[in-house]
């Protein structure tokens, strides 16, 4: 009788082993040589599963989204764009492990056209969702959701460059502080 | 007569073949070797003036730095501080390559702690300049100057991300607007 795999519980033991390189020792050590020693799998295994170092890359970089998206999800309407905003700053060690992610991505992606057009695509994926929590969440129709979001973005990232690298001038209070003073400019929260 | 080296004009001309590396090839192409075939001199030479890569990398970030204060410093009293943050947004093709430099330099402080405290020591003495502009531009006493330039410069560095990468998403009129939007709330400009 043939092995039965489990691809889909493969595919997950592989990402997790992922997230666990890049935390410990960055996206410049991840490597589907590196990847698989920490699953205990072999090389031909893991490729099997992601072509090579971009496509663990790019799943790297996918995941701190999607754990965006799924945070705000879970929020009831009227909380969503915080859920989203507030769950992305780097107030514990997961999320600045998120923001290290984050930005190694973006430092490669400045030579690397393909990762240049991931970088792309999820802060389309990112700016669309906010966008469309911001109007479950009653925005006024006289502003552009669109543009409040990419706004609200800026706002984020820009937090979480000096936060990550300096949490003691940005403390946690500081950072939800600036946030909700700009939700509350567009009638949120 | 022993021939005299101007160690001051050489100095200046490895920073200038620095600058054409790093905005023709990314902060990753710099090496004494290519910043030496660069200029035209050896690498023995160009070595007498960095260390080494680091050093050079370092350099590329200070310069980014510099090149902004030098900005806010030539503009009068009232409009230093939008000087200082509107001259550094990527607006043209010189500032899109500035900002390249910054998120590749950004990438790489993850994982090296040498880069990581240029990055700190860069981002201090960005703050101090800013908040001493915001009083030259008479920031009203009830703000903190410090904490002010930090958000200030949050959103600088959020609204380059998205424009560095998607120009067409954040228009340069878009940018200038959300930073003065919020240099008017605290009374400048």
């Amino acid at each position: 009788m043939p092995r039965v795999v489990d691809h889909e519980a493969r595919r997950a033991e592989v990402v997790a082993a992922l997230w666990r390189v890049v935390s410990r020792d960055g996206l410049e050590a991840v490597t589907v040589r590196s990847v698989a020693a920490e699953t205990g799998m072999s090389t031909s295994v893991v490729s099997h599963y992601f072509a090579g170092k971009d496509d663990l890359l790019r799943l790297a970089f996918r995941l701190v989204l999607d754990r965006g998206l799924a945070r705000a999800g879970a929020a009831p309407p009227g909380e969503r764009a915080r859920s989203l905003l507030a769950g992305a700053l780097p107030l514990d060690a997961e999320r600045r492990a998120e923001a290290r992610i984050w930005f190694a991505f973006v430092g490669l992606a400045v030579s690397r056209p393909d990762l240049e057009a991931e970088q792309r695509r999820v802060y389309r994926a990112l700016r669309t969702a906010l966008a469309r929590s911001l109007g479950d969440d009653g925005l006024d129709e006289r502003f552009d959701a669109e543009a409040e979001a990419a706004a609200l973005i800026a706002l984020l990232d820009g937090l979480t460059v000096q936060a990550a690298f300096e949490p003691w001038r940005l403390s946690g209070r500081r950072q939800l502080a600036l946030l909700d003073e700009r939700l509350a400019a567009l009638g949120i929260g």
